[in-house]
């Protein structure tokens, strides 16, 4: 049974305000919150329809932290982010962010994403190429909203997150950047390309100028056909997969 | 204005069902719909506000056969299947599907992709690629469903959408099948590999076992990290850029 404070407090969770205010967010759906059941993360909630509670008593036991709360699906319905409510919802804590390690690994900079589907996605690929650091300017859309959170698919359990300001990064880093733009070096190209960052720009104005022209490489992924671009997870992916893949 | 008829019809064609009865489908926003209205697409309906309508006089004046109807923003609300409705929409009549021809180059197959984001990006990587044909089998979303057509980014008009039984189509193709799969064959070991047919899998339940038994080759992007999968869009992306990509 879900209180008044404890229904208005996880719906308040939707909106950044809140989640930058509390220091938590919200992980939805059945698959992604067994994952984060089986991680170590700090759970303050462990929201679930009474049948998904009983069956997954051994994975909940694992967090004696949380506060177990058994819910309606109505009421599920009313603090649920989602379209089709599932049977879970988990209220977790966010993790305070580390101090920055120098980074000698490929890695990922984001330069103002603002769809929470492709910053999501660009979170999955990096989880998906063994990735360790994705960096978002201050403008990229929070990395903790729910659609990330649903889009990332666990990523956010394995992919560290940083926002920061990627200008400085770039000439505080002993590695090389890849800007990639509408226009650069062919990819394809690139032979034994040495580690370093992949800049992924804004879905409309792409990279700023300014990242840019720090970058060391300006790349392009060769078209082909007759469309005007490619979306910017598919960029990512692609990226990813033509310099570090194998 | 907007009559009750035209409004009804052009918002019955938010469903497939509709689409098909009427040989029709919506095409929205300034930048799509002004991709169409410079295509040779037969135009039926051309909706906007009147500001819109006089800048884009020139491209309206290209489509005699158009019915050209001035809404407000209220209307255009009414009849948008957009969140954010735009200027302009406009209703346009499908083109009979082709008989097919010989293939003799690369292309895609969708083997029951259902999330119109997926097969819009998916479309639209077809179109940077150069990929003239992609095949969906039945169970697909439709290609045509308006948030495919958003997604898409105007690939609609130099991609050919077939839907079609795609084991009949693996069969009878002198092309080898690249069935792409979890635990195949890494793609980066084929060498200069030949032309085919590229299989994408539904979200959840991949590539029907018959279809996979049918493909010459199955084909995985090797994992780096620890996430489960990659979104369909993205690993379309990828084994393009691997494959054909240059």
């Amino acid at each position: 049974m879900l209180s008044k404070t404890q229904s208005k407090y996880i719906r308040s969770l939707a909106l950044q305000k809140f989640r930058e205010e509390k220091q938590s967010y919200l992980a939805e759906g059945e698959k992604i919150v067994a994952e984060w059941l089986q991680s170590d993360e700090k759970i303050e909630y462990i929201v679930g329809l009474e049948d998904w509670i009983t069956l997954q008593a051994p994975l909940i036991r694992k967090h004696p932290e949380a506060l177990l709360i058994k819910v309606t699906e109505d009421e599920l319905k009313q603090i649920s982010t989602l379209q089709q409510p599932n049977k879970a919802l988990l209220v977790v804590k966010r993790q305070p962010q580390k101090p920055l390690i120098h980074i000698n690994d490929w890695c990922l900079a984001l330069d103002g994403i603002r769809d929470p589907g492709n910053m999501g996605t660009i979170l999955r690929i990096a989880d998906w190429f063994g990735i360790s650091y994705v960096f978002c300017s201050p403008d990229c859309v929070d990395a903790l909203s729910p659609k990330v959170v649903q889009a990332a698919m666990g990523a956010h359990l394995r992919v560290t997150v940083y926002e920061t300001d990627l200008p400085a990064l770039i000439k505080s880093s002993s590695l090389p950047a890849y800007a990639a733009v509408l226009g650069g070096d062919n990819v394809y190209q690139l032979n034994a390309p040495e580690k370093g960052i992949i800049i992924i720009g804004n879905e409309a104005k792409g990279i700023s100028k300014e990242i840019i022209d720090l970058a060391k490489y300006n790349i392009t992924i060769p078209r082909l056909g007759g469309a005007e671009s490619l979306n910017a997870g598919v960029s990512a992916g692609i990226l990813c997969a033509l310099l570090l893949g194998k």
